[in-house]
């Protein structure tokens, strides 16, 4: 019988995706304690998967195995040319069931391999990378609170664990070329819920610095997007501001994020509309976030009366709309911040308040749909987006 | 006698700088053989230099080890946010005295303090960061080839090392913030030296992708502007290009940098006069390269009839002086490719010729420029921009 090309790789032909089938699990012999939970916020879980490619052989076998160190030569691409992608998500148990479950994970999936490509990092197959992920999500079941540990759903109200699926180019080489060598890692950590304070942000100077720009890479999640903001950020946080609201062009003045996350204005048009309006993928300048589309299709469907906009639009609409009363609310939203009403925006020099309608905390449109995507988050409801991993 | 401030660092006052008296060095016992120098291409050399920082205590002590990979948490800055920066530099051998030179070491260490502060990293004193690298290329010395090792002075006519200090964030946590640990280190390695062939270069389309933009990054030197520019780097390898003209905003067409390189322009003005031209720092798109400042100041000095300007040109200016026969010459220059002749540029879809008066290798600026540059490398002459290190 000859044997199926599937399944035998030669060295004219690179593996072109990592396959589940051949994952292999080393449990770790040496859990963390949880008798402290607080100590948890921040910390990683106890394993990591791994999965190694090249450029000649292509992918390996994946594993998981203990949480530990990486090894990296000092001379490994990533830490020199930030070949680096990676993914955020979030696993939550299920209130019905009690099994857990992610949320679209296939588009998180698409993302990465889109990101990995931007960053001149191989690619996968998306099927094989979501079954690795539920696998490993089980592995890591222990770290999601339930009604078993008392202590740490207590501190834990939040109830999810947060996941990071990462890719780095790692061959030990300094001249400035496509990496030969690659590694995919899925790594979580116990993240707190974002406080239920409103955000305060500042509003960039798009003439001094700017996020992302036609033709870069502001689309992709790539780790050549985060670090260049955190010195505006950190100007902003000195200020008092919790976040930096991006702008782009000096005379448009285009909103396009809020920090790390996608951004949501709420306002009555001059023809009397409710819209909800967000900056377009067409710019290719903010990312495609998971929560951003969840958002505007849920809308659609179930709020027909509002008109949802993907447009340009700039900070001084926002504040023309809250000197005209025509400002209903504004939200950032994004895995790590879900969705987080906005109270105050700082545009050139003055701090413009935005309505929080809901115990001063959160605008009602918000606070609907943050509702609507805990009901699937928490398997309240019964909904294609929730999958189940175990 | 009280003790001096600068000796006692307290909990409450960081070390703000590592100190080269603190400097301790342990030799590797298992020194990379030299039997096939062609090997050594693209190899690490024995040892790194390497410094730890953290928020709460400062710089640490800085020590020089044998080269070893650098075990990393999954979870570090580093690989997920690029909060890295670097340097590229080279020594070389005193023809003369046969001591090893550094060239103009103040400006990278000036360099990556600023590139540092950009990316959200630690700074240092630049004279402890000089002191620094001079004694760790003392401890690589049997890196430069000298005439009592034939074989390595044979495969290796470029004769220099290439050394690259570095710094990345190392905090094994994920909300995107400055880093709160770091690690300074110092690699070398043997690089080639730029074949002689003339580059060919294919200018981008400033529509589709940009390298850098206003209020960006681009004059800094961190990962975030090198990785992402291998994807469309490996367009122009398809179509036979060696590297990319980064042209900046779709109408104007501004050129930036080739590749990871300055770039000049020699022509003739309407009114006569040769001109050497290269983009501006003002925009802060392009890097202010050690090698495009040395030039400059040599043209300035040496050549004061030609008129020297840094000024925003665009590439269609280039391909009319080709027209109208105004051109002289082009080249890139940088610490890794040096003074390298462009002998063609592919504008639109049409490969403009640039002449190579020179044995069809090189145009005559480029020659004497690179000459200038090589007797100080190599000290020739005696110039304050060579600094001995031993």
């Amino acid at each position: 019988m000859p044997p199926s090309i599937e399944n035998t790789p030669s060295s004219d032909c690179p593996v072109q995706t990592f396959r589940a089938r051949d994952l292999t699990i080393t449990r770790s012999t040496n859990l963390k304690p949880f008798s402290d939970p607080r100590t948890m916020i921040g910390s990683s879980t106890d394993h990591m998967l791994k999965v190694s490619w090249s450029s000649s052989t292509g992918w390996g076998a994946p594993e998981i195995v203990p949480y530990a160190p990486i090894p990296l030569d000092p001379a490994a691409t990533v830490l020199h040319y930030a070949n680096e992608c990676f993914e955020g998500m979030k696993a939550y148990r299920n209130k019905n069931t009690g099994k857990i479950q992610v949320f679209r994970p296939d588009l998180n999936a698409k993302r990465l391999n889109m990101s990995a490509d931007r960053i001149a990092l191989p690619s996968f197959d998306n099927d094989e990378f979501i079954t690795l992920l539920r696998a490993y999500v089980v592995v890591e079941e222990r770290w999601l609170a339930w009604s078993g540990n008392a202590a740490f759903t207590e501190a834990d109200e939040s109830d999810f664990l947060y996941l990071r699926p990462m890719m780095i180019g790692t061959t030990p080489r300094l001249g400035l070329a496509k990496p030969n060598d690659a590694m995919l890692l899925i790594i979580a950590c116990k993240f707190p819920s974002w406080h239920s304070r409103p955000l305060r942000l500042l509003a960039s100077s798009p003439a001094e610095t700017v996020r992302a720009w036609p033709g870069g890479f502001g689309f992709a999640k790539v780790g050549a997007n985060y670090g260049p903001t955190l010195q505006y950020q950190n100007h902003a946080a000195s200020l008092g501001y919790d976040q930096v609201l991006w702008l782009f062009d000096a005379d448009k003045r285009y909103v396009t994020e809020a920090g790390g996350a996608n951004f949501f204005v709420v306002w009555r048009t001059d023809d009397g509309d409710v819209e909800l309006v967000t900056a377009p993928l067409e710019a290719k300048t903010v990312l495609d976030g998971v929560t951003r589309r969840s958002v505007i299709e849920l809308v659609r469907e179930r709020m027909p009366d509002i008109r949802v906009t993907e447009r340009q639009f700039s900070v001084d609409e926002i504040a023309a709309a809250v000197d005209s009363q025509k400002i209903i609310e504004a939200f950032a939203c994004g895995t790590a911040f879900f969705i987080a009403p906005v109270g105050e925006i700082g545009i050139t020099g003055r701090d413009v308040k935005i309505p929080l309608k809901v115990e001063g905390k959160s605008g009602v449109y918000a606070r609907t749909i943050k509702r609507w995507l805990e009901e699937i988050f928490y398997g309240e409801i019964d909904h294609a987006w929730g999958v189940t991993v175990n």
